[in-house]
Formats: C-alpha cells, sequence, structure tokens
C-alpha cells in the first residue's frame, strides 16, 4: 500500500504580520515545518502552531533558516560554517522546546529558502547543517531535494527525499529554475496527476518528456499564495482517491 | 561550613561586539547566566560559552530578557504575559539545546534587567515567566531578590535569593536605587567585607545602620566594568579565606 | 466653507509581509502616515507608498515609533528622551529622504501606537519627540490629541489635533480605553455622524451624552481591519456630500 | 603641494557595544564613515559622532552596508537591486538627516564590509548604490577603490580611489586577499613609508617588485584593532612630516 508525506511551511507570520492560512493547511498536511524565528515565526506564534498541530496529529519539523527577517530567508547569505551550525541548533533547540510544552517535539529539520537551495549544491553549508543536527538529535531526518549534497554531507543522518508537483524537473531530476518559463505548473489537473504519479510510481515526467526517477518520502505543498490552499487540498484528495495513504514520513 | 553561589552574567556580547570578559570571570564563578539572544548574545557565542562553562565546571543558567538588542534589555517594556512566557521559554529552550550539545545544560533562570527589575515587583509579569519555567522544567529554580513577587507567582517552582555585595540595601531589605546617591559600594574592602558578612551571617547592614536578614543562596559579581573582574576576584578570595565555600546554588 | 484632513496610517508592511490596503486607502486620504522602518515599513515599501502618495496628491507624514517590529510599536517602553529623539529624528529623516527621491517630502509627523499613547501624557517623551521635529525643521506640524502633552512640550512648534469618528470620547474630551466596553463605535451610520459633526461643528457627543468640543483639524481612518476601507471610503463621502472639503492640514 | 585626505570607519558600536576608538580617531582622520544603523550605529551613536565630528572640523561619509547586526555587514547577500538602491537611500538620508542636526552634512558614501567588496565586482550591486546616490544627490562622491565597477556604474557621478597603506597589492593594482599570506603589512615603518608613497607619488610597490599607479585620492586608516589608532597616527605624523597636508576630499 502506497503512503506518502505532505508537507508545508506553517507559523510564518511575524508580530502583528500574518502569512499563508495555518489552520486551513493543518487540515492537509501530515508534516508542518515550523518557523522558528530567523526568516518568520515569533515564539508565540511558534506555540500556538505547535499546540494546533498536535492537537490534528501533524508531525512537526524545524523549518531553520538564515537570519534574515528583512529578506524572509530568501536571500543567500555567506555565514561562516561554525556560526550557521550554532544559528541552525540554536532554531532546532528553541523550536523543539516550544513544541514539548505542547505535547509535542521536533521530528525531523528543513531548511527554508535560501539555505534549502544552498544546501543543494554547496558542501559547506549542507556539512555546517548536517553538523547542527548531529550535535543536537542525529536521529532527526534531513528534508532535501533527490541527489542534494546534503546526502554526502550527512550520510551519518537519515536524509529524506521531497518532491514538488507544482514544479517542471530537468531529466536529471533537478528543479528548473523559476527564472525559466514553465518553471511552475499552474493548472491544477496536472499538478494532482503529478502529485499521484510521484506517491504511486515514484517518478516525474521531465521538461523533455523523460521519465525520471524521484523516490521521494514527502511532497511539498503551499499555502501562501492565493489558491494555493484549495491546490493542496486536491492534492490530498486526489492522492488518498488513488489509494495513496497520507503519513508522516518521520 | 558555610557554602555561597556566585554568579555572573556571561556572552552578552552580540556578533563583533564583546561586552565584559568572559574567560576571567569563568575563574571566578560557580554559575553563569548566559544571554539568550534577546538583549544580547548570539548562538556561536552562547555555543562557546557553554563550551568554557562545562569545561570550568561552571553551572549554566538561562539569563532570559525582553526582546531589545538596541536597548540591552535595559528598558522596561509592556509585553502582554502569553506572548513574554513564549519568549522566555524560546530563549530557555535555545541556550538549554546548545548547552547540552557541549555536556552541559541550563540548570536555573534568571531574569535580565529591565525584566529582572519588573518581576519583583510585578505579579503578572512575574507569573508569565513563571509559567515559561513551569512549561519547559518545573524543576529549573528562579534566581531572583529576596522578596521578590516571583516567590508567590512560582510558589510551585524553586524560588532562590541573591544578593548583590557592592549594593547598598534598604531597612527593608531592597536595593537602594541606582539613581540615589551612594546606591553602589565603590570601595574594594567594604564590598569583600559584605560579600564575607552576606555568606557567613546571611545579613547586610543596611544604610540606615540597621541589620537586615537576606538569607541569599547566591552573590552576583559583574563582569563588564572596569576593575570589575579584579573586584570579583577578591570577592572569592575573601570568601574562600573566610571558609566559605563557592558552590553553585543549582 | 469647512474643510478637514483624512489620515491613514500606511506602508505598514514588512519585507514579504503586508498589512492593510495602501492602495485603496491613498484614494480616500489626504495625509498618510508612512511607518518608517521601527513599527513597520522598510525603505521599499517606502520609496513605493512614497511615489503613490505623490502621484495621487496625497500629503506624507512621518509616523514615527518606538523601536519595536516584533511588537509593532504598540507596547510602551521606557526609551531615554535624548535616545527617543536621535530615534524620532532618524526616522523622520529616512522617511524624508526616500519621499523627495520621489518628488514628495515629509510635512509633518505622527507618533504612532505606543508612542503615541505616551505623548499624551508624558512630558518627557512628549519634549524628546517635540526636540527630535524641532531640530530637522521646526516647521513640521506634530499630529496629536487635543489636550496632550505635546502642545505644551511644542508650543513653539505647530500641534494640530485630530478626532477619531470610530472611537467614544469621555465628556472631558479623551477617548475612551479600548478596555472599556463601547470605545469602538462598530455602527457605519453612526461612525459617518460623527465625523460629519467633527468637520462641520467641531464637537462629538460624548458617553455621558454631552457635547465636547475638539476642533480637530484632521481625521483619522483606519484600513488594517476588515471593512475598514469600505468605512473610510462612506466617512469621506459623508463629508463630501456634508459639504466638507477633504484638504491635507500640511 | 601635496594633499591627501584620510578616512576611517566611526560610529560603528550599537546599543551598549563600542568599536574602536571614534574620539581619538577623530584627531586622526579628515574624513569619517559613519555607520548608520545596517551594519552598526545607532542614532544616538551617529548624533554623537556627527556632532563630534562637525566639532573638529571632519568631514562625514555615510558608511552604508547591507542590513546585517548580527554579521556587522561583512557578509554578501544577494540582495535585489531595487531593495538594496532603497536600502542606502535609506540610511544616507537617515545620517544626513542626523548630521545636519549638528551643523554638518554626508558630503560623500563609502559602501562597507561585504558591499563594498561586492560593487568593486558585481555591476548589478554597483548600479544600484549608484542609483541611490543619484536619487538622493548626484553631487555625492562615492568613494572606492580605483578600477572597481563603481566608476562605470557611477560614471555622471563622482567617484574617487582610496588606498590602504596597510595591504599589500597586486602588480594589477588590486588589494591581496586576506586569504593569502602577506595580504596585510604590520610593520609601522612599512605602513608609513608606503602611505607617504602613496600620497606623493601616487604609486605602491606590489608583491611582485613592479610600482603600480593608484592616484588615489584618500588614505584608509583603520581603528578597531590594537595598536591601530597608534599606527593611524604615525602615518598622520609621516604624511604631515613628507609636506602632505591632510584634508577631506569632499
Amino acid at each position: 500500500m502506497a503512503v506518502i508525506d505532505i508537507n508545508a511551511d506553517l507559523g510564518e507570520g511575524f508580530g502583528i504580520w500574518r502569512l499563508g492560512d495555518d489552520e486551513a493547511l493543518l487540515e492537509v498536511v501530515t508534516s508542518a515545518n515550523v518557523a522558528c524565528g530567523f526568516h518568520a515565526g515569533d515564539p508565540l506564534t511558534m506555540r500556538r502552531v505547535c499546540a494546533d498541530a498536535v492537537a490534528r496529529g501533524v508531525t512537526i519539523g524545524a523549518q531553520v533558516s538564515y537570519r534574515d527577517l528583512a529578506g524572509f530567508g530568501r536571500r543567500a547569505m555567506d555565514v561562516a560554517p561554525a556560526e550557521l551550525t550554532a544559528e541552525v541548533l540554536y532554531q532546532i533547540a528553541a523550536l523543539d522546546g516550544v513544541a514539548r510544552t505542547e505535547g509535542g517535539r521536533v521530528a525531523y529539520v528543513k531548511p527554508h529558502g535560501a539555505l534549502y537551495n544552498r544546501v543543494v549544491g554547496d558542501a559547506g553549508q549542507a556539512r555546517a547543517v548536517a553538523d547542527a543536527v548531529r550535535a543536537y538529535d542525529p536521529a532527526l531526518p534531513l528534508l532535501t531535494l533527490p541527489g542534494s549534497a546534503v546526502y554526502e554531507a550527512a550520510e551519518d543522518l537519515t536524509v529524506v527525499a521531497e518532491c514538488f508537483a507544482d514544479r517542471a524537473y530537468t531529466p536529471e531530476g533537478r528543479l528548473v529554475s523559476r527564472r525559466e518559463p514553465g518553471a511552475v505548473v499552474h493548472d491544477t489537473d496536472a499538478v494532482v496527476e503529478r502529485a499521484v504519479r510521484m506517491a504511486t510510481d515514484g517518478t516525474v515526467v521531465a521538461v523533455d518528456g523523460s521519465v525520471v526517477r524521484l523516490d521521494a518520502r514527502s511532497v511539498c505543498v503551499h499555502g501562501d499564495t492565493p489558491g494555493a490552499v484549495e491546490l493542496a487540498r486536491a492534492v490530498r484528495s486526489a492522492l488518498e482517491a488513488a489509494g495513496v495513504t497520507p503519513r508522516p514520513f518521520a
């Protein structure tokens, strides 16, 4: 019987500001990537999201980031490895402590934004993140892309691949850059069909028509753009209709 | 045989900026109040200070603060109780996680600056801090002044009194406000003598000459002003010469 | 012929986060209180809002605040007067420079949130704000409440009173605290009627039924709650229908 | 008669934290690069440094930076050009407003840290900085390295070259990277001799012994390392002894 995890970013407000619809997403996902205060997220929001996730049986992950509230963690920053390790460690620990007071815990780690992109190809930054996970709890899985530099940097850790049903893939199994035309799939039916194929067959059809093996254990959905929650709901419904059980990977 | 804890604030730099002499203080104190990133302290500094404290057998405490880097946590802020609880929880958890990777752990909590002063007299803010400690680990002691509102707010927790050998006291056992003349005792011999009396007799001579009972289990020393480290060393030496053993309270 | 200014807070997003509908409000107001980066507002947002305001003939004011992004400037902070003066000066200057590159300029100053409330009754904080305005440009008017401490602190400056059509007033002409029942008037017809009376007669009916003279030259509307923009539009329409011309006070 | 400007970074504390000896440096330099709050510098410090600079006849420049207090602006960040332009504009305007209240004004702009290095070779970032200067005041000179991309990006503006007496140069007139051995010249006599040659002859001896023309109008000295102020004083004394008059370039 096929199973797959559905993950999304949550708790990405800050103070008075809100982003995305945390409550609606918590009805869809099995894993919540909760912001830890460096690109978004404040302690009160973190506590509320953790409580809501625990109440709905959603697994909590630490969405760690470069320290950049003004840029939402989307700007590449040349952070020295030892400093990055300490910053990631600080974020995991803070969220884990908050989650535990609500009956949950941090069950995995997913880098955010520019850090997510950076660790895919930069061995030094990947090692810095892996060092933090290893120091805090070597049993925590890291969520990344297939083929990412994280696999080698964290070969003694658990590394889990995720996929994106609404993103185009190269024949090598990489995401097509958002700067290229066609990088994002907007048609709901196409997105849903790709999600089901990813979950049941472990593959995606690349931009050149070739079939690429991904073997991802989690599919990422979004909640911060118009129509995103509806699309996430459609993906989940289609997975269930195809006999795929949404289940946390961690 | 008399024992007393000696505590000081450490890790109060931020990024490139340094404050105080952490290494020298770690040779003097038995408990280190480590800044957690809200008034001072960055993850890398926290990690370094925790490693050094563990190496020297110094107990680690979480020095929690209002979120105010620009004001070094010294400005009273009207933070809503639920938000303050979440912020204190976040800080304790972050430092605890960092400390554990270095073989230590957070063993107590001491509010900093404006929050320290606020919880002495404000029951609501005291309860908010106590709520965070209770949620994270009800076995963690809270360090405060004798007679503080923390005692009532945290009556189910361990509350420990500290004293200041270089501060003048009122006949009621309160600190004389820094705005008053004579609030700070500058003479080394006088400070040393007061510290020994606090540790051996549990009392201090107030500004009106009366003897006030403090029964403090920890004496606070400072490291961020000229001559402060020398004074801290003199206090420790005099305590030992008087047969008082410096020992962590937690 | 009656005239009145209509002001609202604008540019209160930060980075990725948005708050309120700046574009819709710019169609309603004659004066825009633009956030300067201390409670909200980033340089790019400031530039965009200034450009839009200039394009629509809306006057720009500096909405200055305590330095508190996490609390949106709504938490009272004990900032030393000299520091507050420097911080207010910094904010005015930054926005003025940005506005001038778009063909506008800062034409008045309005404190935000906790600072707004604080200067009404705290002579020291009022003087600190007045000192900043005097230092930067003594011709800049300050927008505050009738009876505020700002009048005395800035008696050599221009101080302008504003009123709130959706807030209840005490017989002394003060706003009823938001903690009291009935502090906010929610009925659109009532708000509109009060706005017209404020503009044409200079008075408001207080909670005890007495008529209180306000003589306010500006009415403040909001844009960050559901239905707020519609209410603001209704106020403007009713003012125009009553023969009142919306016109910047500065 | 030979003249040269001597510039240094000032006002690089933040809140309670201090860095370097502003007062000592103000006795040496003719131009002060004042931090504007993005990598260091708070409004009160900015005001104090501007007042001191004006009192000593030292010219004030805006030391603009990426927004990165935690990293002191030393970490390269991928900031979008329009955002960088707005951020630089904000910083120049804020400092200029503060300086004017003390009888001074911003007379030039010098990027700091990672932004300084970035604009030397990155045409896009250089244009973004030039756009801010052009928008605020096209008469403001930009201080950069000989051969920098700023020359082309700001060809309608005034671009001024500076040199470093304590840094080794390649035969192409570039600074030897700090990662290379010998990048920094530590010997006081050597530094002083190089400074005089730069001022009187416009040249430097490169690492391969060749003579490179720099034609710099300003020499940069530092104040934040041990012995730095003494070295800066020695450079100034030697320049004067060689008949070179220290004079602001702006």
